[in-house]
């Protein structure tokens, strides 16, 4: 079963991937904080009754999962993966998940909000994962009937949602900007206009993955093709000026990181997940500006040798086992290259 | 042709190096220091017409070498190759230089004094190399009648010569010993009774090579034979700590370390001369313990590509340029393993 990281990067090699969420509730219930067991059970109920009740091909490609049925590894897993937040991971019980066969589908319900719809895709996507999450929206209103105001948008239990309650991110690489210091600046300039850079993975330590997410703040009083589309004219921005940067490498300077780090990751026999990252990273500025074989993709390889990802292949292991097992599966994966 | 250091380590993995000098003059001559140019030339005619006319086979196996047709590049080479010393080296401008084929005997003419004849071997050879030292020494003295002093021995322009003139050296590889501070302790001991411990390239720097050379001090009152006996003793008992030491060693944690260095000599595409020096010292430590292929020489590496022996194959240079055909001619090496 392919996931979304499978072809991240191969298209877009500076962003790597595309995330929409909505955060949606019935006006039939009481929000998640206030409801009672009962309500949840009835919640759960109906999410399910609407997607097997709506009849559409789409909808019959998703699969319902009870959380308490789920190992508290697996659930880790799918926040290494994406697919849940951390928050939803550590209050799985009693909640349920519905998601599509390769997981860019996820609706969490019961989270912060009754529903929270995820589209998650490789590379630059931003329309094609609306149009998905759009036509799902559809098919849940029809029969969920969300609560929304008509002053106040979709109501949500933290302000900050009301609106659209809308939230798209994507996922960018930018070691070139975040070693020049572009990256503070961007940061401060997209943040005057309701957007946030953050760093994901490994920030604060040394070996980052130089992975940033730039996503919308305001939900309120704009449009979501609004927010759409200033979200892709800042993303293809940050990314100019990133393919810029990197024009000005000093050649083989650059390939002796990149070849070096490959000689690391094709050799090492201990390999913990902070340093795996950083070394990753740079796989991935080499695989984007051609000089490793495209075939590596590095951000498939950071996702599966995540702590809980790896256990799901090599079942439960101490944490330094894990750094020998994990140092094991990337010498495999890369020995054709 | 083959070197001293083309078999270095095969048989003893610690030991890298046997190196015995002798310092011996003429009678007849004052010494270098104070010669006259006439005098020098006589010097070197009669050490020439010493070996033409010994008539021996030994004899015949050696070249003699005007140094002042030797290029400046070619005479910093043969420092590398630890054939002539530093100081011979930036006065060979008149001096001559006798050698074998293979290197392993040279005989500097005009050093500090009249001639010091070298003897170097690869792994621990003390016996062989003085066997050889000897035959030399009869050879010559023979026709140049050595100044000798019976309460004294033989007399050297410098008094710590003085008696057999007889230095003797073993180059260790102790990275181990080097890590646990056992060579501070070794070195504060061997030198009650008359020996030197001193590292040998990059010392000082961060990437050290863990090469070190055991020498006598001592070479009055005492026999050849008794300089050489405790030569002896004194390296094989720090052999044996430096084993000892690495049966402790954690297993995987080793294959890292070596392991990683690999890769990282295998991939790099800029290397500097200190760089590599450490990274090949963690090498020798791989081979050394059947980690890695005992085919890899990485003591003829070291040798091979310092800078002016990375010229005489690559020619004139500049430094960062030899950085970038060090580091092609070391993947080049190691391509197989």
């Amino acid at each position: 079963m392919s996931s979304w990281y499978d072809n991240c990067g191969f298209d877009n090699e500076i962003v790597i991937s595309t995330r929409i969420r909505l955060a949606r509730n019935l006006s039939s219930l009481p929000f998640p904080s206030i409801m009672t067991a009962e309500q949840n059970e009835q919640l759960k109920q109906k999410v399910k009754e609407a997607i097997a009740g709506s009849n559409t091909p789409f909808a019959k490609t998703l699969k319902y999962i009870d959380m308490s049925a789920v190992p508290k590894n697996e659930i880790n897993a799918m926040v290494e993966r994406h697919i849940i937040s951390p928050e939803f991971s550590k209050k799985a019980e009693g909640k349920a998940l519905v998601i599509s066969d390769d997981e860019s589908i996820s609706i969490m319900i019961g989270e912060e909000d009754h529903i929270r719809i995820q589209i998650i895709l490789g590379g630059l996507q931003l329309e094609k994962a609306y149009a998905i999450i759009e036509q799902l929206d559809s098919i849940l209103d029809a029969s969920l009937h969300f609560a929304f105001d008509e002053n106040l948008g979709y109501l949500t239990e933290c302000p900050t949602n009301l609106g659209t309650g809308l939230r798209a991110s994507v996922m960018m690489h930018l070691p070139i900007s975040e070693r020049t210091g572009e990256i503070s600046r961007i940061s401060e300039n997209v943040s005057k206009i309701g957007f946030t850079v953050r760093g994901t993975y490994g920030e604060g330590t040394k070996a980052a993955a130089s992975l940033y997410q730039i996503s919308n703040q305001v939900t309120l009083g704009i449009s979501e093709k609004n927010a759409l589309d200033n979200l892709k004219i800042i993303a293809t921005g940050i990314l100019e000026k990133e393919k810029a940067a990197r024009e000005g490498l000093d050649k083989i300077t650059l390939e002796d990181s990149v070849f070096r780090t490959l000689g690391t990751l094709k050799n090492a026999r201990i390999l913990n997940s902070d340093e795996m990252i950083g070394l990753l990273s740079m796989i991935k500025l080499g695989t984007s500006m051609g000089i490793l074989n495209r075939e590596i993709n590095p951000i498939k390889l950071l996702i599966e040798e995540k702590p809980y990802m790896l256990m799901k292949k090599h079942g439960e292991v101490s944490p330094s086992e894990r750094d020998i097992l994990r140092a094991a599966d990337i010498r495999e994966a890369l020995k054709e290259f």
